[in-house]
């Protein structure tokens, strides 16, 4: 009997919308991922046949995993989703353009309850449910991609502010009159600078500006990227590790800005910048200690994520569905 | 038999603790402030001959009051007070040294409940359960007085923090190596600008590095302070005027700041700053929507606190007693 009531359990569907793919997975209530798959985003001009793609898809998963009925609901994780709304509004990379109804349309589809909410959200909902952030009431958590996505857990609810939007840490201004951010035209934000894009100007700003030696020199402009600055300064690379150092010192400072605002028992970082380990958290994290006063000194772990990137948009979005009542 | 059930409507006790002084005073459900006092605060190098004090003078407005029995219970304002021990902590302004457990101390002599938290947390539990933010679930509170205070609302709740010491929006870097903070050692903290002294010390850089005319340069810079500037300032003084508009250049990035990480439905400022009027709110309010993300313009209320100053420490102590289970 203990064996049927275990296969019994409730299961959540996890669905991740980026602007080319969309992955989808049934996951467990420790965060296994028992089924997945995905579907292109970007083939679906409209989105009703996106739904209609994605229902077909997700149906034969729900199918192998015991059916509807097992499911608690569904999550979404979606750029620019309103918590509050169920609406993805105005997404640039999207392809479907204005408000969309997307927790209503997969609603109607699907017949199962759908919570949505932007990527980096789900991702702090998917570190509290299965990941570092278990059992904690006070953390922030940052993705440092392309771009760079903040969610904030504080009395252990996500903020999401009055209009769903909160946590835009990446907007944040560090530098006032720093680097141009090309996306939104605002200077000196994080995400100018502690995000892969942000890497690459870096660097290019240092090859021209300094006279550091650098394996860098050799390639072309247009081909530098994070990944090659990434293998530059493990190799050694002195001028590719000043990036990190560089790096690190700006994100150390809007850590520390954050911690005083909310106070956070920690700090998780996800993402390709984590790669670089201690080149970037060092810096990280004496500079976040060196702005912080003394009340908040030597109190804050800046820990990195270790859900498997593969899941973790997956087990992100279906934490969501675990929160509903 | 209406007049009767009212008559016994419960009351809160509020207690503001102060370097100099103690105000209190008993209020009801509506913010009325029906009977107050105060007592010296430094008079008392221990502890436990404050309590006393307090004590004697409080339960003279209890009586009158109506006795202990109709007492909700007591909130204390304090500086350095942390509401998860009920402790004040190393409060340099306090005669007290060290860890005091001001909230045990006083539940012992009163027997009542005790919640006690520091006074930029009590002024926002003071504006959410009086004045301007009722009904709002999503708020910031600043204090603009000789320092910068701050306490975040979210999802309906003070943000303590895991330690319960968050919002210190008064310490974040808003300028990286900007102006030196004599208390923290820190450069460029918001309260190195947007305080009292941040107001002197700007006029008196002012003063110093530009040719502008100003009837404040017929003072010595020793007597110089916020009040003579505010004063000059209305009078029409240009250089006066450009101190206004450069504090609330750096207040408004600060509130972008704060902004992007927990959107809220307004920001309410109280303190001496804010009786320079648009002097101050123009500039704040334009450098706030310069640097916010579009999704952020134009949403969010700038609004100054309507208590009335010599009541609004004990409303916002008092408030807190509201908030007990």
């Amino acid at each position: 009997m203990a064996s049927s009531k275990s296969a019994l359990d409730p299961l959540a569907i996890g669905i991740d919308i980026g602007g080319t793919g969309t992955k989808f997975g049934i996951v467990d209530h420790v965060g296994n991922v028992l089924f997945s798959g995905s579907i292109s985003t970007k083939k679906h001009p409209q989105v009703e046949t996106f739904i209609d793609d994605l229902y077909n898809n997700v149906k034969i998963l729900i199918d192998k995993a015991g059916g509807t009925g097992r499911m608690k609901g569904i999550g979404v994780g979606a750029p620019n989703g309103n918590f509050y709304t169920g609406t993805v509004e105005y997404a640039p990379n999207l392809p479907w353009k204005g408000v969309i109804p997307l927790a209503k349309l997969l609603e109607d589809k699907f017949k199962l309850n759908v919570t949505l909410t932007n990527d980096a959200n789900a991702a702090a909902e998917g570190e509290m449910i299965y990941g570092a952030a278990q059992g904690m009431k006070d953390f922030i958590m940052i993705t440092l991609g392309t771009g760079v996505g903040s969610g904030i857990v504080a009395n252990g609810k996500l903020i999401y502010g009055h209009d769903g939007f909160a946590g835009e840490l990446g907007h944040t201004i560090v530098i006032p009159d720093g680097r141009m951010h090309e996306g939104t035209g605002k200077k000196g934000s994080l995400e100018s600078y502690a995000s892969a894009t942000g890497v690459r100007l870096t660097t290019l700003e240092m090859l021209k500006n300094t006279n550091t030696p650098s394996t860098l020199r050799k390639i072309p402009a247009e081909q530098i990227d994070s990944k090659k600055v990434y293998e530059a300064a493990i190799a050694g690379d002195e001028l590719a590790k000043n990036v990190y150092e560089f790096t690190g010192k700006i994100l150390g400072l809007a850590l520390a800005n954050a911690v005083m605002f909310s106070s956070p028992e920690a700090i998780i970082l996800f993402g390709g910048l984590t790669k670089a380990g201690e080149l970037i958290l060092k810096p990280t994290r004496e500079h976040m200690e060196a702005n912080l006063i003394k009340v908040f000194q030597n109190k804050v772990k800046i820990l990195v994520s270790h859900l498997k990137e593969s899941d973790a948009a997956i087990l992100g979005a279906s934490a969501l569905a675990w929160e509903i009542a």
